[in-house]
């Protein structure tokens, strides 16, 4: 047995300490609340799977990311890289105990051997939301408004970029390049980042100069969303299906829009043409969301509608739904750059241990204020009088609010209470110590 | 790429449907609600570690139960197999951002090969909470005042069976067999399941029946806390601070249940000279819990006193603690057999479908509902009037309280709530609507 290990953790992965774990957590339960709220449905399912199953559709990409090994039991396995995959084998392997349409998330771990340079973590957490078995305008319309309606709840203004893969699908048609849709998709999608005149050059290269303008007039399209839709629809060769779901989803969003009081003027939904979400397995409405205040972080929450989900995985049932992603490293991040973290909103108070003898009555005494909804820790090494400093110290490293100096009848005595932030104290009886401390939570 | 993959999962492991990740959560909430009133705070560590780092301290079974790969970059890792070696690990490298005494809780999964015919999952979640870098009384009181909290939130009777293992180790040093000491534990901990008879022949055979016998009386010694305190005591050859530090712990477990308005007659903790915890780490007090109605489950809360939790990790600090750990699995099987899941407690409403058209006003209904903390789906699929008992069947599949039924003017006009246990309807105005369902919140 060795006598000393270096401490450490692999390159990518991340301990969290309270603070951050306190911050990842009351996130996570807000958003959770959140999809709670709509009637949507949490889901689980291993860290772990066959290979194959994971790889099934998987391209070069994933195969290098992937941590994938033989267990013991010489199966050939492997960590989940996202919670689509999974969710497809979860649909096709229990399709007949899940009752469609099905809205259902999943919050979890997965893991990606990504390169750590490009400032990406090789273990991260995913909060998936789909409705699967409906091919309504309705259900792609409420995944839009979830998106909303929980981002919102975390206090920061967003607007959803959303278009129809169906549409620009046909205008390639309509202009004869259906053959370079694949190439031209994937030049599209990189117009953010690589800016306007290089999208153009391989446009050109790929479809010449008088379409590359034409496909450049078209994911360029601006205006409001009627007037975008009203464009590309001109420009795809006229109104189709895609166009008409579109403009019901619109519809949607305004009946929304005009029955709130909040300032309108904003419009959260904007119609896209220039989000593509590259090659992805998305077949109709694909949407991305961006931060008002920060919109160069990226999106945030991205996602569409696809065919088939778990057509790899099923030999009978075609599932085709629609759903979308949030990536909770990022939004921390933004969260954090936007200085709107939840805080835990709760109060904090500890009882000073002044002696250790009484730590049963000290006990007795924090459970009164914890039944009234206080978070109250017993300190449980004891101080001389002397000391009380060190622990009022000790209480604000650890972001309490009060420290309760109980004295020698801890239980029918009165109390002091340290207000630490005020530096005040306060002389109680242990009935006033629980209604004052009661009438403090926020 | 191939056209059919069988949908499975790995043997040992399981997906969890949402009726069955509904009560995970409610349990994971209400269990961690209790840590953070007692001042607890939750950390997080990778699943993935350096496999030199698991399994440091780690003896054969371990190492052949632990999921150990090479990943991509070379390196030997492993997925973590309990929650204890990573947080001593955390401990050593975080040391010096930590303020102690630190108390500290985390829930997480952890995965083992384990042979699965003995009914175990190889992925699981564990519940660990522990008090570092103090060796106070107090401290090892509060964990098991935390166990018996967290328990009885859940509306389960426990009892929890301490010892300590020192008073052992100096009753066996005080009859002479302190060199078998490992074996005798060994054999002590198999008491309760293979019965008396065959313990008092392995002990007889490793240290004499005599001894043998004696062993058997001190492990057997029952009474009140205070009498088996005695005479153990003296069969461990007189008092000395470990007897002391029971003692101690004692007298605040009185003044716990002395000021409890609740029938004390059922004592919440014994001393149970039988508890060793085998050959684990622990040096101080050690504790298993078991639950009055199904103690044939075993222990669903152990933990006990350790002296040096990072000192593999760590060349200058020496950091003891106490902590104990929850087998989630196993609860939530002794919560089912026992009727007392833990429900969600909410109120749930959805909206039909009447006119899809209506789907973006439906919303706006919903959110009326939402924002008075019920919550409520809108049904994305549309049907016609006829069709409206299979939208209250699938309602009712769902679990599902109301189904609301709106006329032509979803925000101004009247809706048909659905009470879909008592098979009734009830016409209302919307302000009605929201009155009425807020009223119904548990």
């Amino acid at each position: 047995m060795p006598s000393y290990i270096e401490p450490r953790v692999l390159k990518g992965f991340r301990d969290f300490l309270p603070p951050a774990e306190i911050v990842r957590r009351s996130l996570t339960e807000k958003i959770e609340a959140g999809f709670r709220s709509f009637g949507f449905v949490p889901i689980d399912t291993p860290a772990l799977e066959y290979a194959d199953i994971l790889l099934g559709k998987g391209g070069g990409e994933t195969e290098k990311q992937i941590y994938r090994f033989t267990d013991n039991g010489g199966r050939d396995v492997a960590l989940r890289f996202d919670l689509t995959v999974p969710f497809a084998r979860f649909t096709a392997l229990h399709a007949l105990e899940l009752t469609f349409p099905f809205k259902r998330y999943h919050i979890g771990k997965v893991w990606r051997g990504e390169n750590t340079q490009r400032g990406r973590y090789r273990e991260f957490t995913q909060c998936d939301f789909d409705i699967i078995g409906s091919d309504s305008a309705a259900a792609d319309f409420e995944i839009l408004l979830l998106i909303r309606s929980t981002l919102r709840n975390l206090g920061i203004d967003i607007t959803i970029h959303v278009n129809h893969r169906g549409i620009f699908n046909r205008f390639l048609n309509h202009i004869g390049q259906s053959n370079n849709s694949c190439e031209i998709l994937r030049a599209v999608d990189k117009l953010s980042k690589v800016g306007k005149d290089e999208t153009l050059t391989s446009l050109s290269e790929l479809a010449g100069e008088a379409h590359a303008q034409k496909i450049l007039e078209f994911i360029g399209a601006k205006g409001s969303f009627n007037e975008v839709l009203n464009k590309i629809t001109e420009l795809a060769g006229g109104a189709c299906p895609e166009s008409e779901r579109l403009s019901v989803i619109n519809q949607y969003m305004r009946d929304i829009c005009v029955n709130e009081a909040a300032d309108t003027s904003i419009d959260p939904f904007v119609l896209d043409p220039s989000i593509t979400r590259g090659l992805d397995y998305y077949t109709g409405v694909v949407f991305e969301t961006f931060l008002n205040d920060m919109p160069d972080i990226g999106s945030i929450c991205s996602g569409g509608r696809y065919d088939n989900l778990a057509g790899l995985y099923s030999k009978n049932n075609s599932i085709s739904g629609v759903g979308s992603s949030i990536g909770l490293d990022r939004l921390l991040a933004a969260l954090e750059a936007l200085d709107k973290l939840p805080s835990s909103g709760s109060c904090k108070a500890a009882i000073a241990c002044i002696d250790a003898e009484k730590s049963g009555q000290y006990q007795v005494l924090a459970d009164k204020l914890r039944q009234k909804g206080i978070q109250c820790e017993v300190f449980v090494d004891a101080c001389g009088e002397k000391n009380l400093v060190k622990q009022f110290q000790f209480a604000e490293k650890k972001g309490l609010k009060w420290v309760i100096i109980p004295d020698e009848n801890p239980l029918s005595g009165t109390v002091t209470l340290r207000d630490l932030a005020a530096r005040k104290n306060i002389d109680l009886s242990i009935g006033e110590l629980i209604d004052f401390c009661g009438k403090a939570i926020p």
